[in-house]
């Protein structure tokens, strides 16, 4: 790093730290943490701050912070809740960069507590002080042996982990202790993300040369967009790994009461995380090992599995659960096929899964000579070996092992020359052995469990996938709600946040939206003359601002003939009136009916974490029943679009079942495209829905649209040109 | 047991076994297999077999089996395979009850390898010897020492192992020697299933007072109906866990490769397991876990799980977790609540999960407050611990661990005392501690992932569910084929194997089926006048026994109007005579259209390894797209049936999705109880379509139906009174 270090880099590689609350009783925390310090091997210097001590284990004690002689980085103040404003007052003079506040009692504790946690706030923001917390464990700098923690055992190695849960962080440090070769450089409790949140430690460990891969635990994220725009910058360099929980109901009601964040909808965190590039993990037992692959080893150009395995059970259940997690099995090339029989024994399979039919069972460097065939064929992206490898030496004889070794090595280097991604899965996990040892020394993983081999290498074709993509997905930028050009608000919404069917679509149409078209009938006659210029019946709807339910006031009728059209207008007036005696009537919109071909709904909503995210979705039963729907955040980009129709579940719709014509998916994007230029340009938009968007081979129609304004700011809204008024982002200047 | 041993038994408790291929050369199979038997302590006789030797190991060697001078029960046969016909011939005398063939070269290797297991099966037969193999890598009885395989750890316990991939087993008695309280009783590799198949073992394994859960690992059985048979009358004492391969396209093709047998569909392997009471589990590196979970805890009388957790993070993840998996997170009653209250902090979450909040941090005693409150709950069926128990003692202070081991034997006496299934995650699983070993020795799994724990929650509330309803599913077995009262074969049938639609719907409705109206016309006139009698428009199509898909041939016309009738008559045969010039045309039928109400499917189709399955789904897209179906056995029981619609996925629609009032699920299930009746009555019936069948709130009514015959007897046919005359079944006598 060059210049003067920024605040960020201050805090995680602090040179001196002070422990305020530090205590001469061994059983407190104020003391513990100074023993962790030394005892880790700290290097700075460490300042113990309590009034009413003078010494504590060899070190000089201070009564405030303000009275250390030096300047101090970080301060880990381990005092109740209430004394840390004090704290926090007695900094203003000093050159003090952050904090990290340990205590409980803020935001997730109700409104006294929030009032505190308020304070705090605007207390390190008025004196220049960045605060980790509160309610956090604290913070770790595995390298440096700077442990504000406490955590015994903390493997050193090249995950940096973000973390919203001091046990969870206990799992992982204890988990990675019973794992070999995975290990941590940097741990952040964020706490309740009062003010340094998620987003503004990825820049630092982007740029740390100890930390390979970032690992975040998270229950809410008090920024969600900020994060999805900061990782968007990180990971084609780092990767990411998310685990959120509270992806159920009762999750989020659990996590709700824990940190007082909010938890967002799973189906939209997964979808927008990915739009940014971030690998998501579901499983905690497959977070550490995901991570521990990502960090290790290149990514994986494509889909493509090649399977390595010594006994039929490996390779069949390999094969299954790679499908089942959207990897493919390639048909291995001829030219592969045959260098694979020239070394093995005729009852081997070569296709691919490949099982070695007893051929290894003599000579383990007959997996060399596979993987040397493997590696090379152009048909594979990445090579698992599964089954016993590593524990030949255990099961059948000693001398097998330094043949295994030395197959360890040759195997590594085979996947660094070829940069092909290698997992290795061996029975033999647990027994420790040495070709394993060499294996992981080379940044190969092995691990026990076929399916944590195949989320490893799923998440190392997914990141290989979002890599390839990150430049052609959004930049997450959205500007002020201020800006000009929002002309719904002005002029349609007249203080009203419903616009009525026929505003929404002229509003549209003005945009170039193609919408059904429509006509306003203010009369019988009007609505007369009106379905007799149509070829064919028409759909009548009732328009009044203060009826948003339609078909419930009995305020639509479809199939209308010419010679219905007046009588039709008469009654739809007369439904909508005995619905509701006070609305008042715009008119008739009139409309031709439309073919359904196949039906979507398009939308955008105003998501709690992540802001504006548009909706695609199959229409009808499909988003009713199935919610087979995608999102993405705004604004979208043409790959973002692509990769929203993508995701919807039955593409077979698209494609054309049933005898239809396959749908224009280019029309369909850009529609996303456009409603996202739309509600990026009409920032009082909180809500769209297009619904329903009849789709055939000829393009796309709307023939019902929906819009809610709302005239309050947006609350994830991000302004392109004022973010330097926003406190310190905690970049780096490299 | 009482009186004289079976056969099986003989097999898998021998008291006197031969090694046929017996050798004085150390690195031979023939050799270890010896050496094996000696250091594992095997009690029973002992007989090398070796034409050319006279002492190994200090044993005598006989020449052949027929001259060993004592009773053998079972010989373990390590010669190459085309030795094998020449000893079962040497046999025939003897009073063998089995062996176990380990050769490869029969069954899965072409077709001479087929024609020679063909012979020792037939020479087995012949000279009342049953099989297991060949192709196997042998069997293994862990209590008496008796291991034929030469897997070296094999640690003793409760779990009985069929397995169809030698390196299947050695991975889960690999995981088992690194995970502490799991083990087994007994191995069988069952090999090509040439004689002794799956099911055979199932009625000992169930006696044996070793034996607490039977774990299979299967890539196809020869005879799945049997096993559902079979399964059934075990699973209410022992559990029975299936892990099925093969369960991707090229899974399939791999598991083929391997073993020769087929493999199933898992989709109807699953529902078939299901309906026999069997607990599927998906992944590998859960098998083994939920297996001893399986066979050491109660089964749970319900989905509702209580979380315990002493952080946010593993509430929320468990309640992620549990939800995903089907579990359900019920709220606590008033009385629990205030009861965890009284002994928790006041940041404690008392719902459901449970968060401690620190509550135990110098106090582990507390757990066992909590968990004493929890399992008198009436709401809940399950408790699972999670989070950091048993590793207080080497996280915080080495005084925890007495308090812990303390709350050990507290925990597992509650959850003993309410037969409450108790599951604790604990990140310290890896570190083997002393309350996690009193936890285990009381048969309280610990798991370290929470995913685990999860999955063997899931299992034990599915057993659960599976054993209160056992005696109301199907008993599985069909009468023969040759059954009188197969009208359709005989007096339709003609040599015919697809009926028309006309034929199909007469034997339907002939059976009392709710089919829509139908009549055939054979002339203009008749279909005029046949129109006319119906209220509203007509459906019309042609009936030819050549013409299978009408719509293709143009034989189709719907809303047809009286008056249009007698033309559409003419229009449909000179599409259909245009289409197939060669088709005779039995007439046209005409039936009223119906509204659509909720579109089914019901069917009948023929499962390769598991015979007559019956299908329901939705139909339309949701079958074509989709593939919503469910899937059980013949015969069906109304438990069966109404399991079939708990099975479909759009469960709204069924309930009534878009306004629609409930579809008459009664009226549904008598027509699935109706339709496996009529196929089991018709064994000729290879398959059945009702394609679609409309439902709504006052019944059903079958709109269109296919019958293919087949006079081939089935494949998996039972003879429900010659099932003594079949090879013997291997049934105990008590």
């Amino acid at each position: 790093m060059t210049g003067a270090p920024t605040d960020i880099e201050r805090i995680m590689e602090p040179d001196a730290v002070a422990v305020v609350g530090a205590s001469t009783d061994e059983t407190k925390r104020g003391h513990q943490a100074i023993v962790t310090l030394q005892e880790g091997g700290y290097d700075g210097d460490i300042y113990p701050v309590n009034p009413n001590a003078e010494e504590i284990r060899g070190l000089d004690v201070y009564p405030a912070v303000s009275a250390i002689p030096g300047r101090v980085d970080l301060a880990l103040i381990v005092t109740p809740a209430h004394v840390v404003p004090g704290v926090l007052e007695d900094c203003a003079e000093t050159d003090l960069a952050g904090a990290v506040v340990v205590a409980v009692g803020f935001g997730e504790a109700g409104e006294d507590g929030e009032k505190l946690e308020a304070e705090i706030v605007s207390l390190a923001r008025e004196h220049g002080i960045r605060l980790i917390g509160p309610n956090t464990s604290g913070m770790i700098n595995v390298h440096r042996g700077l442990n504000l923690v406490g955590a015994d055992t903390v493997p050193e190695g090249g995950l940096a982990l973000l973390c919203q849960s001091g046990n969870m962080a206990i799992s992982l440090f204890t988990e990675a202790a019973t794992r070999e070769g995975v290990g941590f450089s940097h741990y952040v409790g964020v706490g309740n993300e009062a003010d340094l949140q998620f987003h503004e430690y990825l820049p630092f460990l982007d740029a740390d040369p100890e930390t390979d891969a970032i690992v975040c635990y998270v229950e809410g994220m008090s920024d969600g967009r900020a994060f999805l725009q900061a990782a968007r910058d990180v990971v084609p360099d780092t990767p990411i790994v998310v685990l959120k929980s509270g992806r159920s109901d009762v999750g989020k009601r659990s996590a709700s009461s824990h940190t007082g964040s909010l938890a967002g909808d799973a189906a939209v965190t997964d979808a927008v995380l990915e739009q940014a590039g971030v690998v998501s993990v579901e499983r905690s037992d497959e977070l550490l090992s995901v991570a521990n692959a990502l960090s290790s080893l290149p990514r994986a150009d494509g889909p493509n599995v090649a399977i390595l395995a010594d006994g039929g059970g490996h390779a069949t259940l390999a094969a299954d659960a790679c499908t089942e997690r959207g990897l493919s099995i390639p048909r291995l090339t001829d030219q592969t096929q045959a260098r694979l029989r020239a070394v093995l024994p005729d009852a081997a399979s070569v296709v691919n899964p490949v099982d070695v039919a007893g051929g290894t069972d003599d000579d383990q460097s007959v997996f060399v000579d596979c993987a040397a065939a493997i590696v090379a064929d152009p048909n594979v992206d990445a090579l698992m070996l599964t089954g016993l490898f590593g524990g030949y030496g255990v099961r059948f004889a000693e001398q097998y092992t330094e043949v295994e070794i030395e197959a360890a090595r040759e195997l590594a280097s085979l996947a660094a020359e070829h940069d092909t991604p290698l997992v290795v899965q061996s029975a033999y996990e647990g027994f420790e052995t040495e070709p394993h040892a060499v294996l992981r020394e080379r940044g190969i993983p092995v691990v026990e469990s076929l399916d944590v081999a195949t989320a490893s290498l799923s998440a190392l074709a997914t990141y290989g996938d979002r890599v390839a993509a990150a430049d052609q997905s959004s930049d997450f930028r959205l500007p002020a709600a201020t800006t000009a050009g929002d002309t719904l608000a002005e002029t349609i919404g007249h203080g009203r946040t419903q616009l009525s069917e026929f505003e929404a679509k002229r509003a549209l149409a003005d945009d170039g939206f193609p919408v059904t078209p429509f006509d306003l009938a203010t009369s019988a006659d009007e609505a007369a003359a009106l379905v007799a210029d149509i070829d064919g019946p028409a759909a009548m709807k009732v328009v009044s601002p203060d009826i948003v339910h339609k078909s419930d006031a009995g305020g639509v009728a479809l199939d209308v003939q010419a010679d219905e059209a007046a009588a039709t207008y008469d009654d739809l007036c007369s439904a909508a009136a005995g619905y509701d005696p006070d609305a008042s009537l715009d008119g008739v919109l009139v409309s031709p009916m439309r073919d359904a071909g196949v039906e979507l709904i398009v939308g955008v909503v105003d998501d709690d974490q992540f802001g504006p995210v548009v909706m695609c979705g199959l229409g009808g039963v499909f988003v009713e029943v199935l919610e087979d729907v995608a999102f993405r955040a705004l604004p979208l980009t043409e790959a973002d679009a692509r990769a929203m129709l993508d995701d919807i579940g039955a593409q077979e719709l698209l494609d054309g079942a049933r005898g239809n014509p396959p749908v224009d998916r280019d029309a369909v994007m850009d529609l996303l495209v456009a409603v996202s230029s739309f509600v990026r340009s009409n920032p009082s938009v909180a809500e769209l829905d297009l619904n329903p968007v009849f789709a055939d081979a000829d393009g796309v129609e709307i023939v019902d649209a929906a819009i809610t304004l709302d005239r309050r700011p947006r609350q994830h809204t991000e302004n392109e040109e004022a973010e330097s008024a926003a406190p310190s982002q905690g970049e780096t200047d490299d």
